[in-house]
């Protein structure tokens, strides 16, 4: 079943053939970066909509500022790459250069940025599949936990399987893009700089507001978006085959260009076209690229393909972050800020936990919000910025102790980290009312906690510590306690297994006053002693615990504890007989006596108590 | 938190404090009774509606014969109480008199009716306040689940507390329903059978069918609901303070005298003022019992007040079940047809598994029917039916086997048993395609559900039994493996632990092929093999498992299994530290490698392998 579900285990000497070439990694670490070209544009018109047609003359400039931020930032990760082929990104940067604060301040942006990034990008998915069939939006959280599940499965799966599910999108959204951009490129420049629309866009709209610094600065704040994601390759250099840092390398220069172009073609030709953003919450609503598209080749199956190629994208630009957060958890588990299972890999080698923690949280998110996360948007690009900056400040940093006679790369990123820091500052001031200042609040609450588990762990390392040698301390053999209610083959098997351990071996049987229960005083000669005695083993000893108030565990938990506190040098053995049925579903008709008294005896007997449950196995 | 919520334990000698008497006895087990009078002369006029004005003519002699059969039940279950003083009511009539197979059916039929009294008893009442109060028609799951809790708790409470809670509902109940038939009964007497309403009622619905058997059959059908809970006394006799059986009968009879009166009364007044039901599903409903008491005394603060008590009673009628349900649940327990743990007092003396049994089946079915269970009151009188019938023919066996001389208690029974086994079969066959089919697919399986039960545990009994002495089998000291990972005080004491218990002690170290963990055959001899041989004590083994899956426990369950098979008469005690935290929530920062390996070696170690944890308790 599981073997079905997941594939069957992967031993650790195949772990190269889970490694994958720059054609898959493009889908298994791109497909976040790439959609963002179908929302970081239109982010960025919505706002210039009070300018009317000006704003359209605004499109051009702002989109050629981000282009340079993507260009700078771009650099910066290609010699991040190249500096630490293991993989963590921005954090093992940050905390190679800049120290542990830093590092986490960049881990938590990081791991906040690829929870909503699977909240958000499925439920854009969703979204934009719901406004094609109506009929599904009262569906929606359903969809979008079925993708969650689907994506959870693929990605369990290992990564070379879901960047091969993967890839038959990736390339549609990319070719027919680039095939629709180019036709309009053409048809633009063949009619002098005004084509002609195929389905005319919807009028400009009026100009209701002058233009202003704040109204360029938020469309500029908005378009950043189309940045998000671009870290994901750095973070997730090993999962590349030899040779690893070229093919990472490779893997970037493509998402990076592909990106560019449809950043730089779509800004130009919704210019071209006189495309103008709608409002998002009026009923006449479009997206940018539906009407582009539907501009340059109307809507016929061309238009569908394209359409179908980016929402399925959009759906899957989640699978970026199972890509990258698992790997986040496991730099932060080896560190020792989480715990450490996060740094186990499961049967595929893919590190089980960590995805199953994504699904999780991003489930919640999508519950909690019904699906619909667009308000949690503007969070994104906080973190997603944050991280850049830290990394290239890191950078900077490293550049200068390392080769400090190579000036260009250590100007590169002292100008990216400017660029980025300029940009986050402007991202939070005017994101802040709408969503920022979550990020503000949640990031410190996020490092405090990964400092308090590894402050947890290093407490209990130094306690556990034990460097010396074995010392030996001589005592007598445990003393036996054998709970037990009745003579039988249970309480047999327990007192056999009792004296081969020990010399001292007490039974205690607890009745309640009320209940029908024999009291084993009566037989006890005739059934116990005598046999030890004709064995020649010392005495079995009988203690009979009365109980008024019908209970079972006090007054034999008070028992141990009065044993242990009379005899505190003692290991005291509690043993009692255990039922194993043959279906679980008969485990409803017996009692878990074991397991209730483990708890109440690891919780209060010290460190002199053990508990032994002796199975018996029905047939 | 418990004592507050649940009251302070209460010890075994002082069980007496918390019996009733008759007073009290009426609330705990009449409410069921007494409510049946407000639902079902309701119910039998309803089915008269087609007949017009004819039918209220039908009303009285259908409600006589009714009487005649309550008179009938209640000379039954007087007899029952005084021959079976503790308890069990039908289930134990029938396993003393009719076997095992008859019991079950008996026992499945209460146990059914149970259930359903409390989903049904609280929607109705919740049904009724929210057609007062519409604006709370939103929260009507709610509101019931809410009472289902308040009710729940009051029981876990103790007997006598809920009692005491649910009096004054009660008497309110009583009294105004009475003084309202007596002032209605007055007027009647005085104005020579023809009163003047205060508030007229809706006119009398026109014929649209002719009268004829299959209607009035149908309607004595649906009236014989008003019986439904006669028997909870004889189920409940071993509450009541001494005398016991005097008390008992005592209550019995003030239920059924105030139950035949309000029937009586009804039938008799709805005549006189001439009020016939209204179409449940027309938007002009109104209850029977409204638009009486709203003729009699209008609809002042009279009217409010018996409402009031009408609904208060109405949604309190699943008391009744509280209190027999577990003392059912206990019968079937104490002859094994269901887990032991039913027949265990709780903190109160009440039997708190069967009272969360109770409430866990009646919220499944309020969610499942999202609060309104109108459709599930025909499955309610087969229940009961089939259970008084199998009393009365219990009853009839007595009779003749205990005391053949007295001819009248037989031929009543006999009477009874004929009276309730026709009703029986007019409501199945009347019923089935109402929901009296499910009864017929339900009590089977319940039947077959208990027999099973009894069965395993039968076998489970036979397995364990050993009435021989004590057999002792000389052998070694168990083997000890000690699973660690690495030398620190965890693995110490674990060492420390397994010398005292045995001279053959082994360490096992699994080691992940791709892991950084530390080989522990290194440090080996310096730390380990030197203080034993210096110590004189025999060698302790090293074994180091190599994993090439990342696992943990595969390797090490196959090393113990192994190890067993070549070793069958050995005992093997495996030894796992563990890190016992100070606070709950940092468990999620450790493995629980403990309970996982525990439960992996319960199912495949075989009856000589057992597992120790050496606690190791952090500061």
């Amino acid at each position: 079943m599981l073997n079905w579900l997941l594939g069957k285990p992967i031993p650790d000497d195949r772990a190269d053939s889970e490694h994958i070439g720059p054609a898959t990694g493009v889908a298994v670490l791109g497909l976040d970066a790439l959609s963002s070209a179908a929302y970081g544009p239109e982010a960025a018109l919505t706002l210039l909509i009070p300018l009317g047609a000006a704003g359209l003359a605004y499109s051009l400039p702002i989109t050629g500022v981000i282009a340079g931020v993507l260009a700078l930032v771009f650099l910066s990760y290609r010699q991040t790459i190249h500096a630490y082929p293991d993989g963590g990104g921005s954090y093992t940067v940050a905390k190679e250069n800049l120290g542990n604060r830093a590092a986490l301040v960049a881990g938590a942006a990081l791991a906040l940025d690829y929870i909503l990034n699977v909240a958000v990008g499925i439920s854009a998915g969703v979204g934009a599949l719901v406004s094609i069939f109506p009929d599904l939006i009262a569906h929606r959280l359903l969809l979008c936990l079925v993708i969650l599940v689907l994506l959870t499965i693929a990605n369990l799966r290992g990564v070379r399987e879901s960047g091969v599910a993967f890839m038959l999108p990736t390339w549609a959204f990319v070719i027919s893009l680039f095939g629709i951009l180019a036709l309009g490129a053409w048809r633009t420049w063949t009619s002098g700089g005004h084509p002609l629309a195929v389905e005319s866009p919807p009028p400009l709209p009026l100009a209701v507001a002058p233009v202003s610094v704040w109204i360029v600065v938020r469309a500029f704040a908005s378009g950043c978006t189309a940045l998000t994601g671009v870290e994901a390759v750095s973070n997730g250099v090993p999962i590349f085959r030899k040779p690893t840092i070229a093919n990472a390398n490779r893997t970037l220069t493509a998402i990076v260009g592909v990106l560019l172009i449809l950043l730089v073609g779509i800004a130009f030709l919704c210019r071209a076209y006189g495309i103008a953003a709608t409002d998002p919450d009026g009923a006449g609503y479009r997206s940018v690229l539906s009407m582009l598209i539907a501009a340059i080749v109307g809507r016929g199956p061309i238009y569908f393909t394209a359409m179908a190629a980016v929402v399925t994208v959009l759906a899957l630009s989640a699978n970026t972050s199972f890509a990258d957060f698992p790997r986040l958890c496991r730099a932060l588990a080896e560190d020792r800020y989480l715990p450490d299972a996060f740094a186990v890999r499961g049967r595929r080698l893919v590190f089980t936990q960590g995805i199953l923690l994504l699904a999780l949280l991003a489930a919640l998110l999508l519950v909690a919000f019904k699906g619909i996360t667009d308000n949690l948007i503007p969070l994104f690009a906080v973190g997603a910025f944050l991280a850049f900056t830290v990394s290239q400040i890191g950078m900077v940093k490293h550049g200068r102790r390392e080769n400090p006679v190579a000036r260009l790369p250590i100007v590169l990123n002292a100008l990216g980290a400017l660029a980025t820091g300029l940009t986050l500052l402007v991202v939070v001031v005017s994101k802040f009312t709408e969503g920022a200042w979550m990020t503000v609040l949640i990031l410190p609450l996020m490092v405090l906690g990964f400092s308090r588990v590894n402050q947890h762990y290093l407490d209990v390392a130094a306690q556990v510590a034990w460097n010396a040698p074995l010392t030996v301390v001589p005592g007598r053999r445990p003393a036996v306690l054998i709970a037990a209610q009745s003579w039988n083959k249970m309480t047999l098997r327990a007192v056999q297994f009792a004296l081969r351990l020990s010399d001292d071996v007490t039974i205690v049987q607890v009745r309640a006053q009320s209940a029908k229960m024999r009291d084993m005083t009566a037989d006890w000669q005739q059934l116990v002693a005598d046999p030890v005695r004709a064995a020649g083993l010392p005495e079995i000893k009988l203690q009979v615990l009365t109980s008024n108030y019908r209970q079972f565990f006090t007054p034999l938990v008070a028992h141990v504890l009065a044993w242990r506190n009379t005899n505190p040098d003692r290991d005291i053995v509690v043993v009692l007989p255990d039922l194993v049925v043959k279906r679980w579903y008969q485990g409803v008709l017996h009692n878990h006596r074991g397991a209730i008294l483990r708890t109440l005896l690891r919780l209060r007997g010290g460190p002199n108590v053990v508990i032994v449950n002796t199975p018996f196995y029905l047939e």
